[in-house]
């Protein structure tokens, strides 16, 4: 059973997840390795993954047969997992409780080598319909407080399987990334009456220096203290907290940004390895008027070392008007 | 000229360094190359950096000639530099301000193939004194409000060049990391009138399951919330909020144990990739009841991915417990 676990002092928790348990020896000298052999999320191969939670499927075809274009299923090594009914915290000196939640892949594509930005549209659709699904579903689930969904792309960004897919893992508490934006937009909305990401919005375009592409309900930039080089933000342009509230018409527009952001990315460095991550509100807090929910894409070309960690400050080597620029300027 | 920056939500700070301006080709695929060719830190090559700031050296050698077995030297692509009297906190929509502060390389052996736990102790404690030297004389310059002290080993850690090392960088700013944590610690003191460092130390010798190993002033542990695998914290047992302040038995004994530590783990996971940092209070800070300084280790077997960015919370693969157990029996 994996278990939760706060550092007394800053109130971070972490996963401490021993199914995962690994010795010494277990840890390869390098993580570039990348996956031979057999794929267990291709197309003919559903046998080797748990059972699907859902398929987006063509009609009279079977779970955990061929047929579909988008298939969720277990983890198969949960971070966290539903198998405990006991969400008692427990103190001594330190606080932890169990490691209560769900673990799910989101398959992108039947197609091994498909990458996020080459799907055609509807198929880029179909993915965030699957994202919003699988929130929904999960926010839905007692006890689960918060649903994290993310990619990565890349075996330095993480990804140990090459087939394009997502992940999403539900949590029995308010991670603190989250706590601590819902904290600073609260005091921001307190102070000035309206909603931080909102405003962020209006300065941006207002500037403009970092943008990278706009559609009708969504804006893409360089955010002005941009951790990474390249690091992008997508904001929806109307006010919503919650991911899970995003209409069909906003699904549209959220595909055609992502691949057109996703393309001038590629292009510009070559496939880079990088992160996805959705931050969204928790539950209690879809309709908070100071909250808005949004994208990171977060390329993977500078290393975190020991003044990232002791700081918390990152080192970025390029800044966000020329990452903007230049992606702004690629020709896709 | 570099820039500090403010994330408007959480309050994060970055730096936009901007010396280090780096276009999309300038990025290699992966940054596992090594450094082959001339090292700028090997004896008889003190020509290739910049002037240096101090050296231990024999007497009757010079400056920038051979004879030292410590030298200090200023970062040739500093993150921060002090060319800067301009400290104005700049607003538009966002808040930032110039990027004023040092950035130095303290090189720990004239011989290249000298890691940190093969020193002789004499050799060790040289490295610590002039950690010290180097925190005392930065923390007394204005604008200075924290010094970060740190190591990287390995090119997965960060270290761009091979030589034996460490870094410091002085920020004009209290670094959220070091923030977060004053303000956990005291609210700790508040309800429970003892320093949580002290208190955790007491408690971790109670139990016992987490311990590394310990000498007459220190402790190696691997901390409760560890976020990496075979993490390790080690601790003053004496309450010092400010690592300037250690004495020369103390610095006797920290080499000791850091010494010990690092043998551990290198015969443990044959020589892993690591960061090591420093945290220590800050200006003003030196003599909070709630503070207390210390060291961390952080191997890094483990890829920060999506969901560590998206939540904060980190997925560790092995209990501190069972690393601790291994780390402790390991013999040396």
């Amino acid at each position: 059973m994996p278990e939760l676990r706060q550092e007394p002092i800053t109130g971070n928790w972490v996963i401490i997840a021993t199914e995962r348990n690994k010795r010494p020896s277990d840890f390869p000298a390098r993580h570039e390795e990348r996956n031979g052999g057999t794929c267990p999320f291709c197309k003919g191969n559903e046998k080797l993954t748990p059972p699907e939670i859902t398929a987006y499927r063509e009609p009279g075809t079977h779970p955990d047969e061929p047929g579909w274009w988008i298939r969720v299923v277990p983890n198969k090594f949960p971070a966290l997992d539903n198998n405990s009914a006991d969400l008692a915290i427990r103190h001594n000196f330190y606080t932890g409780m169990n490691g209560t939640g769900a673990h799910e892949v989101i398959v992108e594509s039947p197609e091994h080598d498909q990458s996020l930005e080459q799907h055609d549209p509807a198929q880029m659709r179909e993915i965030f319909w699957a994202w919003r699904d699988r929130h929904r579903a999960l926010m839905a689930r007692a006890p689960i407080r918060y649903v994290q969904i993310f990619k990565n792309e890349g075996a330095i960004a993480g990804a140990s399987l090459e087939h394009p897919h997502s992940q999403v893992i539900a949590t029995p508490l308010i991670p603190t990334v989250i706590e601590n934006e819902l904290e600073g937009a609260k005091s921001f909305f307190v102070d000035r009456g309206t909603c931080p990401y909102c405003e962020m919005i209006a300065h941006e375009e207002a500037v403009g220096d970092r943008l990278i592409a706009g559609n009708k309900q969504f804006v893409a930039f360089c955010p002005y203290a941009s951790r990474f080089p390249f690091e992008i933000t997508i904001l929806p342009r109307r006010h919503l907290a919650d991911f899970s509230g995003l209409d069909d018409s906003m699904l549209e527009d959220l595909s055609a940004i992502v691949k057109v952001t996703m393309q001038k990315l590629t292009a510009s460095l070559s496939r880079p390895p990088y992160n996805l991550t959705l931050h969204t509100a928790p539950a209690g807090f879809a309709e908070a008027p100071y909250y808005h929910w949004r994208l990171e894409i977060l390329p993977r070309l500078t290393i975190m070392a020991g003044f990232e960690w002791g700081t918390g400050i990152y080192i970025n080597p390029t800044s966000p008007e020329s990452a903007a620029k230049y992606l702004r300027e690629t020709a896709i």
